[in-house]
Protein backbone atom coordinates (compact mmCIF):
# COMPACT_ATOMS: atom_id res chain seq x y z
CA UNK A 1 0.00 0.00 0.00
CA UNK A 2 0.97 3.55 -0.54
CA UNK A 3 0.77 5.77 2.46
CA UNK A 4 0.90 9.42 2.55
CA UNK A 5 1.34 11.07 5.45
CA UNK A 6 0.51 14.91 5.81
CA UNK A 7 2.88 16.24 8.64
CA UNK A 8 6.06 15.44 9.40
CA UNK A 9 6.18 15.68 13.18
CA UNK A 10 6.74 12.99 15.76
CA UNK A 11 3.60 11.37 15.42
CA UNK A 12 3.55 11.31 11.64
CA UNK A 13 7.07 10.97 10.85
CA UNK A 14 6.98 8.07 13.74
CA UNK A 15 3.78 6.15 11.68
CA UNK A 16 5.91 6.37 8.27
CA UNK A 17 9.10 5.23 9.61
CA UNK A 18 6.63 2.23 11.96
CA UNK A 19 4.68 0.98 8.31
CA UNK A 20 7.22 0.84 6.17
CA UNK A 21 9.10 -1.66 8.49
CA UNK A 22 6.26 -3.97 9.30
CA UNK A 23 5.91 -3.96 5.69
CA UNK A 24 2.63 -1.87 5.78
CA UNK A 25 3.98 0.45 3.04
CA UNK A 26 5.41 0.00 0.24
CA UNK A 27 6.20 3.62 -0.29
CA UNK A 28 5.51 6.50 2.29
CA UNK A 29 5.08 10.06 0.56
CA UNK A 30 5.35 12.80 2.93
CA UNK A 31 3.37 16.02 3.03
CA UNK A 32 4.83 18.63 4.80
CA UNK A 33 3.42 22.45 4.60
CA UNK A 34 7.02 23.55 6.26
CA UNK A 35 9.68 23.06 3.55
CA UNK A 36 12.10 22.56 6.51
CA UNK A 37 10.22 19.83 7.79
CA UNK A 38 9.85 17.85 4.69
CA UNK A 39 13.32 18.17 3.92
CA UNK A 40 14.50 17.18 7.02
CA UNK A 41 12.00 14.23 7.27
CA UNK A 42 13.66 13.28 3.70
CA UNK A 43 17.16 13.36 5.11
CA UNK A 44 15.89 11.13 8.16
CA UNK A 45 14.51 8.86 6.07
CA UNK A 46 11.33 8.89 7.73
CA UNK A 47 9.71 8.85 3.62
CA UNK A 48 10.35 7.80 0.30
CA UNK A 49 9.52 10.91 -1.45
CA UNK A 50 7.73 14.65 -0.67
CA UNK A 51 5.14 15.92 -2.63
CA UNK A 52 2.24 18.14 -3.06
CA UNK A 53 -1.17 17.51 -1.11
CA UNK A 54 -3.13 16.91 -4.35
CA UNK A 55 -0.19 14.32 -5.79
CA UNK A 56 -0.49 12.66 -2.42
CA UNK A 57 -4.14 12.36 -2.76
CA UNK A 58 -4.41 11.07 -6.58
CA UNK A 59 -1.58 8.35 -5.52
CA UNK A 60 -2.24 7.29 -2.34
CA UNK A 61 -4.41 3.88 -0.98
CA UNK A 62 -4.48 5.94 2.60
CA UNK A 63 -3.70 9.73 3.92
CA UNK A 64 -2.72 10.29 7.57
CA UNK A 65 -3.35 13.60 8.77
CA UNK A 66 -1.05 14.39 11.69
CA UNK A 67 -0.77 17.68 11.54
CA UNK A 68 -1.98 19.84 14.53
CA UNK A 69 -5.78 19.60 15.34
CA UNK A 70 -7.13 22.96 13.95
CA UNK A 71 -5.13 22.34 10.64
CA UNK A 72 -6.74 19.00 10.78
CA UNK A 73 -10.01 20.29 10.29
CA UNK A 74 -9.03 22.50 7.54
CA UNK A 75 -6.93 19.78 5.90
CA UNK A 76 -9.57 16.99 6.07
CA UNK A 77 -12.13 18.29 3.99
CA UNK A 78 -9.92 19.17 1.40
CA UNK A 79 -8.14 16.27 1.17
CA UNK A 80 -11.22 14.21 0.65
CA UNK A 81 -12.07 16.21 -2.32
CA UNK A 82 -9.15 15.15 -4.00
CA UNK A 83 -8.89 11.48 -2.46
CA UNK A 84 -9.13 8.81 -5.39
CA UNK A 85 -12.21 6.15 -5.50
CA UNK A 86 -11.66 3.53 -2.78
CA UNK A 87 -9.11 5.62 -1.01
CA UNK A 88 -8.85 6.34 2.52
CA UNK A 89 -7.96 9.35 4.55
CA UNK A 90 -7.90 8.90 8.86
CA UNK A 91 -6.56 11.66 10.93
CA UNK A 92 -4.35 11.31 14.93
CA UNK A 93 -5.54 14.43 16.03
CA UNK A 94 -6.12 14.56 19.76
CA UNK A 95 -9.94 15.82 19.74
CA UNK A 96 -12.47 13.75 17.11
CA UNK A 97 -15.85 15.60 17.17
CA UNK A 98 -14.74 19.20 16.05
CA UNK A 99 -12.50 17.41 13.10
CA UNK A 100 -15.49 14.71 12.37
CA UNK A 101 -17.99 17.67 12.34
CA UNK A 102 -15.31 19.45 9.71
CA UNK A 103 -16.80 16.80 6.82
CA UNK A 104 -20.39 16.20 8.55
CA UNK A 105 -22.47 15.99 4.60
CA UNK A 106 -18.96 15.73 2.57
CA UNK A 107 -20.51 13.15 -0.24
CA UNK A 108 -17.33 11.05 0.57
CA UNK A 109 -17.33 11.47 4.32
CA UNK A 110 -17.81 7.37 3.71
CA UNK A 111 -13.79 7.55 3.07
CA UNK A 112 -12.94 9.17 6.16
CA UNK A 113 -12.48 7.06 9.51
CA UNK A 114 -11.82 8.99 12.86
CA UNK A 115 -9.11 8.08 14.65
CA UNK A 116 -6.71 8.52 17.79
CA UNK A 117 -3.52 6.49 18.28
CA UNK A 118 -2.80 7.17 22.23
CA UNK A 119 0.47 7.79 21.88
CA UNK A 120 2.96 10.73 22.15
CA UNK A 121 6.09 12.35 23.67
CA UNK A 122 6.49 15.32 25.25
CA UNK A 123 9.21 16.01 21.56
CA UNK A 124 7.91 17.34 18.56
CA UNK A 125 9.05 17.60 14.82
CA UNK A 126 10.84 15.39 12.82
CA UNK A 127 13.90 14.61 14.67
CA UNK A 128 11.55 12.92 17.42
CA UNK A 129 10.00 10.38 15.50
CA UNK A 130 10.98 6.82 16.22
CA UNK A 131 10.27 3.10 15.63
CA UNK A 132 8.25 2.09 18.90
CA UNK A 133 5.95 5.03 19.74
CA UNK A 134 2.95 3.42 19.20
CA UNK A 135 3.42 -0.39 20.10
CA UNK A 136 0.80 -1.98 22.60
CA UNK A 137 -0.49 1.19 23.03
CA UNK A 138 -4.00 2.00 22.57
CA UNK A 139 -5.91 3.30 19.05
CA UNK A 140 -9.07 5.04 19.06
CA UNK A 141 -11.88 4.47 16.11
CA UNK A 142 -14.47 6.90 16.45
CA UNK A 143 -18.03 7.18 14.68
CA UNK A 144 -17.19 3.53 12.64
CA UNK A 145 -20.97 4.01 11.41
CA UNK A 146 -20.43 6.81 9.82
CA UNK A 147 -17.44 5.44 7.30
CA UNK A 148 -17.48 2.75 4.81
CA UNK A 149 -16.70 -1.07 6.59
CA UNK A 150 -13.82 -1.25 3.82
CA UNK A 151 -12.48 1.62 5.32
CA UNK A 152 -12.77 1.18 8.61
CA UNK A 153 -11.48 -2.59 7.95
CA UNK A 154 -8.33 -0.54 5.78
CA UNK A 155 -7.57 2.08 8.91
CA UNK A 156 -7.87 -1.02 11.38
CA UNK A 157 -5.19 -3.34 9.45
CA UNK A 158 -2.94 -0.05 9.63
CA UNK A 159 -3.28 -0.01 13.61
CA UNK A 160 -2.77 -3.20 13.85
CA UNK A 161 0.70 -3.29 11.64
CA UNK A 162 1.33 -0.91 14.38
CA UNK A 163 0.81 -3.25 16.77
CA UNK A 164 -1.81 -1.35 18.56
CA UNK A 165 -4.94 -2.47 20.89
CA UNK A 166 -8.07 -1.24 18.96
CA UNK A 167 -10.90 0.47 20.93
CA UNK A 168 -14.35 1.84 19.57
CA UNK A 169 -16.03 5.05 20.60
CA UNK A 170 -18.15 8.07 19.90
CA UNK A 171 -16.19 10.97 19.39
CA UNK A 172 -18.22 12.99 21.53
CA UNK A 173 -17.02 9.87 24.32
CA UNK A 174 -13.66 10.17 23.20
CA UNK A 175 -13.44 14.16 23.45
CA UNK A 176 -14.53 13.61 27.46
CA UNK A 177 -12.57 10.95 28.19
CA UNK A 178 -9.95 12.57 26.90
CA UNK A 179 -10.13 15.51 28.53
CA UNK A 180 -9.46 13.62 31.70
CA UNK A 181 -6.99 11.18 30.95
CA UNK A 182 -4.85 12.93 28.51
CA UNK A 183 -5.50 16.97 28.08
CA UNK A 184 -6.40 17.63 31.94
CA UNK A 185 -2.54 15.39 32.88
CA UNK A 186 -0.68 18.39 30.43
CA UNK A 187 -2.56 21.55 32.01
CA UNK A 188 -1.55 20.26 35.42
CA UNK A 189 2.02 19.95 34.43
CA UNK A 190 1.71 23.29 32.60
CA UNK A 191 0.47 24.91 35.31
CA UNK A 192 3.04 23.53 37.68
CA UNK A 193 5.62 24.40 35.46
CA UNK A 194 4.47 27.78 35.89
CA UNK A 195 3.90 28.42 39.45
CA UNK A 196 7.50 26.78 40.15
CA UNK A 197 9.34 28.73 37.44
CA UNK A 198 7.47 31.91 38.77
CA UNK A 199 8.17 31.12 42.34
CA UNK A 200 12.18 29.89 41.62
CA UNK A 201 12.98 33.44 39.74
CA UNK A 202 16.67 31.70 40.16
CA UNK A 203 16.39 28.44 38.05
CA UNK A 204 19.17 27.31 40.11
CA UNK A 205 17.34 26.73 43.27
CA UNK A 206 14.90 24.27 41.43
CA UNK A 207 17.73 22.51 39.56
CA UNK A 208 19.63 21.57 42.90
CA UNK A 209 16.71 20.30 44.45
CA UNK A 210 14.58 18.74 41.16
CA UNK A 211 14.58 14.97 41.70
CA UNK A 212 12.97 12.38 39.71
CA UNK A 213 9.10 13.22 41.08
CA UNK A 214 9.09 16.75 39.91
CA UNK A 215 10.73 15.79 36.35
CA UNK A 216 8.30 13.44 35.62
CA UNK A 217 5.56 15.52 37.26
CA UNK A 218 6.75 18.46 34.68
CA UNK A 219 7.71 16.60 31.64
CA UNK A 220 4.37 17.45 29.89
CA UNK A 221 5.00 20.99 30.51
CA UNK A 222 7.93 20.61 27.38
CA UNK A 223 5.13 20.08 25.20
CA UNK A 224 4.19 21.99 22.11
CA UNK A 225 2.41 24.92 22.41
CA UNK A 226 0.46 25.12 18.90
CA UNK A 227 -0.61 21.56 19.55
CA UNK A 228 -1.91 21.77 22.69
CA UNK A 229 -3.15 25.12 22.37
CA UNK A 230 -5.44 24.03 19.54
CA UNK A 231 -6.64 20.86 21.29
CA UNK A 232 -7.74 23.16 24.24
CA UNK A 233 -9.49 24.96 21.62
CA UNK A 234 -11.58 21.98 19.67
CA UNK A 235 -11.96 20.41 23.33
CA UNK A 236 -13.01 23.91 25.18
CA UNK A 237 -15.65 22.52 26.59
CA UNK A 238 -14.72 19.21 28.20
CA UNK A 239 -11.48 20.33 28.97
CA UNK A 240 -12.87 23.42 31.39
CA UNK A 241 -14.89 20.91 33.40
CA UNK A 242 -12.16 18.62 33.84
CA UNK A 243 -10.19 21.47 34.79
CA UNK A 244 -12.78 23.18 36.66
CA UNK A 245 -13.34 19.48 38.65
CA UNK A 246 -9.47 19.78 39.48
CA UNK A 247 -9.29 22.92 40.93
CA UNK A 248 -12.29 22.04 43.26
CA UNK A 249 -10.64 19.00 44.40
CA UNK A 250 -7.09 21.45 44.96
CA UNK A 251 -9.52 23.12 47.02
CA UNK A 252 -10.65 20.28 49.27
CA UNK A 253 -6.93 19.56 49.47
CA UNK A 254 -6.23 23.03 50.23
CA UNK A 255 -8.92 23.67 52.97
CA UNK A 256 -7.64 20.17 54.67
CA UNK A 257 -4.16 22.15 55.22
CA UNK A 258 -5.18 25.36 56.20
CA UNK A 259 -8.09 23.63 58.67
CA UNK A 260 -4.92 20.92 59.97
CA UNK A 261 -7.27 18.16 59.41
CA UNK A 262 -4.73 15.82 57.91
CA UNK A 263 -6.85 12.51 58.76
CA UNK A 264 -8.45 14.00 55.84
CA UNK A 265 -5.35 14.70 54.14
CA UNK A 266 -4.28 11.42 54.71
CA UNK A 267 -7.90 10.25 53.70
CA UNK A 268 -7.30 11.93 50.22
CA UNK A 269 -3.48 10.46 49.41
CA UNK A 270 -5.29 6.91 50.42
CA UNK A 271 -8.07 7.58 47.59
CA UNK A 272 -5.41 8.71 45.21
CA UNK A 273 -3.28 5.36 45.59
CA UNK A 274 -6.48 3.75 44.35
CA UNK A 275 -4.89 4.69 40.97
CA UNK A 276 -2.23 2.02 41.02
CA UNK A 277 -5.16 -0.30 40.11
CA UNK A 278 -4.92 1.41 36.57
CA UNK A 279 -1.16 1.98 36.07
CA UNK A 280 -0.42 -2.05 37.38
CA UNK A 281 -2.18 -2.91 34.19
CA UNK A 282 0.26 -0.11 32.31
CA UNK A 283 4.41 -0.93 31.75
CA UNK A 284 6.87 1.78 32.25
CA UNK A 285 5.99 2.76 28.13
CA UNK A 286 2.29 2.60 28.37
CA UNK A 287 2.10 -0.89 27.01
CA UNK A 288 -0.94 -3.39 27.85
CA UNK A 289 1.11 -6.11 29.99
CA UNK B 1 32.60 2.65 60.39
CA UNK B 2 29.56 1.00 61.77
CA UNK B 3 26.26 2.74 60.78
CA UNK B 4 22.78 2.39 62.32
CA UNK B 5 19.67 2.73 60.05
CA UNK B 6 16.20 3.94 61.89
CA UNK B 7 13.61 2.37 59.66
CA UNK B 8 14.12 0.02 56.90
CA UNK B 9 12.01 1.00 53.90
CA UNK B 10 12.99 2.52 50.79
CA UNK B 11 14.96 5.27 52.07
CA UNK B 12 16.75 3.44 54.75
CA UNK B 13 17.09 0.28 52.75
CA UNK B 14 18.97 1.50 49.93
CA UNK B 15 21.45 3.68 51.83
CA UNK B 16 22.36 0.46 53.94
CA UNK B 17 23.04 -1.33 50.77
CA UNK B 18 24.65 1.28 49.07
CA UNK B 19 26.86 2.37 51.96
CA UNK B 20 28.03 -1.08 52.17
CA UNK B 21 28.67 -1.80 48.76
CA UNK B 22 31.07 1.37 48.63
CA UNK B 23 33.01 0.03 51.85
CA UNK B 24 31.56 3.07 53.08
CA UNK B 25 30.25 0.70 56.04
CA UNK B 26 32.22 -1.86 57.44
CA UNK B 27 28.87 -3.26 59.47
CA UNK B 28 24.84 -2.33 59.03
CA UNK B 29 22.87 -2.05 61.90
CA UNK B 30 19.03 -2.46 61.06
CA UNK B 31 16.76 -0.62 63.69
CA UNK B 32 12.89 -0.97 62.98
CA UNK B 33 9.96 -0.80 65.32
CA UNK B 34 7.63 -3.01 62.51
CA UNK B 35 9.41 -6.47 63.12
CA UNK B 36 8.17 -7.32 59.89
CA UNK B 37 9.56 -5.17 58.37
CA UNK B 38 12.95 -5.95 60.16
CA UNK B 39 12.72 -9.31 59.40
CA UNK B 40 12.09 -8.62 55.40
CA UNK B 41 15.18 -6.81 55.59
CA UNK B 42 17.48 -8.69 57.36
CA UNK B 43 16.02 -11.77 54.88
CA UNK B 44 17.12 -9.21 52.02
CA UNK B 45 20.07 -8.72 52.74
CA UNK B 46 19.49 -4.96 53.66
CA UNK B 47 21.32 -4.70 56.74
CA UNK B 48 24.03 -7.37 58.59
CA UNK B 49 22.18 -7.44 62.00
CA UNK B 50 18.46 -6.26 63.62
CA UNK B 51 18.77 -4.45 66.83
CA UNK B 52 17.23 -2.35 69.74
CA UNK B 53 17.30 1.38 68.98
CA UNK B 54 19.77 1.63 72.35
CA UNK B 55 21.71 -1.40 71.07
CA UNK B 56 22.40 0.59 67.58
CA UNK B 57 23.27 3.82 69.20
CA UNK B 58 25.74 2.48 71.80
CA UNK B 59 27.25 0.49 68.58
CA UNK B 60 26.91 2.48 65.77
CA UNK B 61 29.50 5.67 64.93
CA UNK B 62 26.58 6.90 62.23
CA UNK B 63 22.71 6.64 62.99
CA UNK B 64 21.31 7.61 60.23
CA UNK B 65 17.12 7.97 60.77
CA UNK B 66 14.69 6.92 58.06
CA UNK B 67 11.43 6.71 59.61
CA UNK B 68 8.37 8.90 58.09
CA UNK B 69 8.79 12.91 59.72
CA UNK B 70 7.17 13.19 62.33
CA UNK B 71 8.59 9.92 63.91
CA UNK B 72 12.14 11.13 63.13
CA UNK B 73 11.07 14.58 65.10
CA UNK B 74 9.93 11.92 67.92
CA UNK B 75 13.37 9.77 67.70
CA UNK B 76 15.84 12.54 66.90
CA UNK B 77 16.34 13.56 70.75
CA UNK B 78 15.99 10.08 72.03
CA UNK B 79 18.52 8.79 69.67
CA UNK B 80 20.51 11.70 70.94
CA UNK B 81 20.25 11.18 74.19
CA UNK B 82 21.90 7.87 73.78
CA UNK B 83 24.65 8.49 71.24
CA UNK B 84 28.07 8.05 72.05
CA UNK B 85 30.40 10.71 72.62
CA UNK B 86 32.40 11.08 68.72
CA UNK B 87 29.48 9.76 67.13
CA UNK B 88 27.19 11.51 65.18
CA UNK B 89 23.01 11.32 64.02
CA UNK B 90 21.43 12.17 60.53
CA UNK B 91 17.72 12.04 59.09
CA UNK B 92 16.92 11.52 55.43
CA UNK B 93 13.41 13.85 56.52
CA UNK B 94 11.40 15.74 53.28
CA UNK B 95 11.01 18.94 55.87
CA UNK B 96 13.86 20.28 57.89
CA UNK B 97 12.80 23.07 60.20
CA UNK B 98 10.09 20.75 62.54
CA UNK B 99 12.66 17.89 62.71
CA UNK B 100 15.60 20.66 63.60
CA UNK B 101 13.14 21.97 66.11
CA UNK B 102 12.82 19.15 68.33
CA UNK B 103 16.86 19.19 69.52
CA UNK B 104 16.70 23.07 69.94
CA UNK B 105 18.87 23.26 73.02
CA UNK B 106 19.61 19.45 73.60
CA UNK B 107 23.24 19.06 75.08
CA UNK B 108 24.08 16.88 72.55
CA UNK B 109 23.05 19.15 69.13
CA UNK B 110 26.34 19.73 68.18
CA UNK B 111 26.52 15.69 67.39
CA UNK B 112 23.48 16.01 65.06
CA UNK B 113 23.36 16.78 61.32
CA UNK B 114 20.68 17.56 59.38
CA UNK B 115 20.02 16.46 55.89
CA UNK B 116 17.87 15.33 53.10
CA UNK B 117 18.96 13.31 50.14
CA UNK B 118 16.48 14.06 47.32
CA UNK B 119 15.67 11.14 46.29
CA UNK B 120 13.01 8.41 46.28
CA UNK B 121 10.52 6.65 44.47
CA UNK B 122 6.68 6.39 44.70
CA UNK B 123 7.49 3.09 45.96
CA UNK B 124 7.88 2.33 49.58
CA UNK B 125 9.27 -0.38 52.38
CA UNK B 126 12.13 -2.75 52.21
CA UNK B 127 10.84 -4.23 48.83
CA UNK B 128 11.87 -0.89 47.56
CA UNK B 129 15.05 -0.37 48.66
CA UNK B 130 18.25 -1.23 45.67
CA UNK B 131 21.22 0.34 44.44
CA UNK B 132 22.02 3.35 42.33
CA UNK B 133 19.33 5.32 44.20
CA UNK B 134 21.04 8.33 45.45
CA UNK B 135 23.92 8.13 42.38
CA UNK B 136 24.05 11.80 41.46
CA UNK B 137 21.31 13.33 43.05
CA UNK B 138 21.24 16.57 44.96
CA UNK B 139 22.02 15.70 49.06
CA UNK B 140 21.29 19.07 51.49
CA UNK B 141 22.62 19.39 54.17
CA UNK B 142 21.02 22.20 56.75
CA UNK B 143 21.65 24.60 59.35
CA UNK B 144 25.83 23.54 59.31
CA UNK B 145 26.58 25.84 61.65
CA UNK B 146 24.31 24.21 64.66
CA UNK B 147 26.59 21.35 63.99
CA UNK B 148 30.39 20.37 64.90
CA UNK B 149 32.42 20.75 62.00
CA UNK B 150 33.57 17.07 62.79
CA UNK B 151 30.06 15.94 62.79
CA UNK B 152 29.40 17.44 59.30
CA UNK B 153 32.49 16.21 58.07
CA UNK B 154 31.42 12.77 58.73
CA UNK B 155 27.95 13.21 57.01
CA UNK B 156 29.82 14.81 53.80
CA UNK B 157 32.00 11.95 53.63
CA UNK B 158 28.57 9.65 54.11
CA UNK B 159 26.98 11.60 50.90
CA UNK B 160 30.14 11.41 49.17
CA UNK B 161 30.46 8.06 49.25
CA UNK B 162 26.58 7.38 48.26
CA UNK B 163 27.66 9.91 45.08
CA UNK B 164 25.47 12.83 45.76
CA UNK B 165 25.73 16.60 45.07
CA UNK B 166 26.16 18.47 48.41
CA UNK B 167 24.40 21.34 48.60
CA UNK B 168 23.82 23.62 51.71
CA UNK B 169 21.00 25.22 52.91
CA UNK B 170 19.23 26.84 55.78
CA UNK B 171 16.23 24.32 56.67
CA UNK B 172 13.30 27.11 56.34
CA UNK B 173 15.07 27.89 53.19
CA UNK B 174 14.66 23.91 52.71
CA UNK B 175 11.38 23.74 53.54
CA UNK B 176 10.55 26.38 51.14
CA UNK B 177 11.79 25.34 48.08
CA UNK B 178 10.94 22.07 48.79
CA UNK B 179 7.08 22.66 49.10
CA UNK B 180 7.49 24.63 45.57
CA UNK B 181 9.88 21.48 43.59
CA UNK B 182 8.50 18.14 45.34
CA UNK B 183 6.03 18.67 47.66
CA UNK B 184 3.66 20.46 45.31
CA UNK B 185 4.21 18.04 42.36
CA UNK B 186 2.78 15.08 45.15
CA UNK B 187 -0.20 17.30 45.59
CA UNK B 188 -0.37 17.97 42.09
CA UNK B 189 -0.29 14.11 41.62
CA UNK B 190 -2.52 12.96 44.09
CA UNK B 191 -5.39 14.97 43.30
CA UNK B 192 -4.77 14.31 39.61
CA UNK B 193 -5.73 11.06 40.46
CA UNK B 194 -8.78 11.86 42.22
CA UNK B 195 -10.19 13.79 39.60
CA UNK B 196 -9.57 11.22 37.04
CA UNK B 197 -10.94 8.09 39.69
CA UNK B 198 -13.77 10.43 40.52
CA UNK B 199 -15.16 11.14 37.04
CA UNK B 200 -14.25 7.67 35.27
CA UNK B 201 -16.02 5.07 37.93
CA UNK B 202 -15.44 2.55 34.99
CA UNK B 203 -12.01 2.42 35.51
CA UNK B 204 -11.43 0.38 31.98
CA UNK B 205 -12.32 3.97 30.49
CA UNK B 206 -8.73 4.96 31.92
CA UNK B 207 -7.17 2.38 31.28
CA UNK B 208 -7.93 2.19 27.48
CA UNK B 209 -7.34 5.73 27.26
CA UNK B 210 -4.10 5.99 29.39
CA UNK B 211 -0.80 6.58 27.64
CA UNK B 212 2.47 7.16 28.75
CA UNK B 213 1.59 10.99 29.26
CA UNK B 214 -0.96 10.30 31.77
CA UNK B 215 1.27 7.77 33.79
CA UNK B 216 4.27 10.00 33.97
CA UNK B 217 1.76 12.53 35.64
CA UNK B 218 -0.14 10.59 38.02
CA UNK B 219 2.66 7.96 38.94
CA UNK B 220 3.79 10.11 42.00
CA UNK B 221 -0.04 9.46 43.23
CA UNK B 222 1.20 5.99 44.27
CA UNK B 223 3.28 7.34 47.22
CA UNK B 224 2.94 6.12 50.88
CA UNK B 225 -0.33 8.14 52.70
CA UNK B 226 1.72 8.29 55.73
CA UNK B 227 4.44 9.41 54.78
CA UNK B 228 3.22 12.40 52.47
CA UNK B 229 0.51 12.75 55.58
CA UNK B 230 3.27 13.82 57.44
CA UNK B 231 5.48 16.22 55.32
CA UNK B 232 2.54 17.92 54.61
CA UNK B 233 1.68 18.39 58.38
CA UNK B 234 5.24 19.60 59.42
CA UNK B 235 5.50 22.06 56.06
CA UNK B 236 1.96 23.11 55.82
CA UNK B 237 2.64 26.80 56.05
CA UNK B 238 4.70 26.25 52.89
CA UNK B 239 2.69 23.44 51.11
CA UNK B 240 -0.34 25.35 52.17
CA UNK B 241 1.49 28.71 49.84
CA UNK B 242 2.79 26.45 47.17
CA UNK B 243 -0.85 25.07 46.62
CA UNK B 244 -2.43 27.72 47.09
CA UNK B 245 -0.26 29.71 44.34
CA UNK B 246 -0.69 26.46 41.91
CA UNK B 247 -4.39 27.26 42.45
CA UNK B 248 -4.66 30.71 41.39
CA UNK B 249 -2.26 29.84 38.75
CA UNK B 250 -4.80 26.92 37.06
CA UNK B 251 -7.97 29.32 37.74
CA UNK B 252 -5.78 31.80 35.52
CA UNK B 253 -5.62 29.18 32.84
CA UNK B 254 -9.67 28.15 33.50
CA UNK B 255 -10.18 31.91 32.54
CA UNK B 256 -8.74 31.63 29.39
CA UNK B 257 -10.31 28.60 28.16
CA UNK B 258 -13.57 29.84 29.87
CA UNK B 259 -13.64 32.99 27.78
CA UNK B 260 -12.00 31.42 24.53
CA UNK B 261 -8.82 33.30 25.16
CA UNK B 262 -6.68 30.74 23.64
CA UNK B 263 -3.85 33.21 22.69
CA UNK B 264 -3.47 34.11 26.42
CA UNK B 265 -3.93 29.90 26.60
CA UNK B 266 -0.62 29.59 24.47
CA UNK B 267 0.98 32.17 26.31
CA UNK B 268 0.85 30.42 29.38
CA UNK B 269 2.25 27.00 27.56
CA UNK B 270 4.77 28.70 25.80
CA UNK B 271 6.13 30.17 29.81
CA UNK B 272 5.77 26.76 31.14
CA UNK B 273 8.03 25.47 28.41
CA UNK B 274 10.87 27.45 30.08
CA UNK B 275 10.97 24.34 32.59
CA UNK B 276 12.93 22.92 29.17
CA UNK B 277 16.13 24.86 30.73
CA UNK B 278 15.91 23.17 33.92
CA UNK B 279 15.25 19.44 32.75
CA UNK B 280 17.29 20.00 30.17
CA UNK B 281 20.09 19.63 32.97
CA UNK B 282 18.57 16.72 34.61
CA UNK B 283 18.95 12.86 33.46
CA UNK B 284 16.38 10.45 33.10
CA UNK B 285 17.04 9.57 36.63
CA UNK B 286 17.95 13.09 37.76
CA UNK B 287 21.10 13.02 37.48
CA UNK B 288 23.12 16.08 36.33
CA UNK B 289 24.66 15.19 33.79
Amino acid sequence: MKIGIVGLGLMGGSMALELKAQGFATKTIGVDLNPKNAEKALLLGLVDSIEALNQACAEADIIVIATPVQSISKLLPLVLDHLRPGAVVTDVGSTKKHISDSVRGHPKRKQYVSSHPMAGTEHSGPEAAHLGLFTGKAAVICDEEMSSPDAVQTIRKLYEALQMRLIQMESSAHDLHAAYVSHLSHISSFVLANTVLDKEKDVDAIFNLASGGFESTVRLAKSSPQMWTEVFEQNTAFVTEALGAYIDRLRKFHDSLKANNFSQTRTYIEQANEIKRVLENLTPSGKKQ
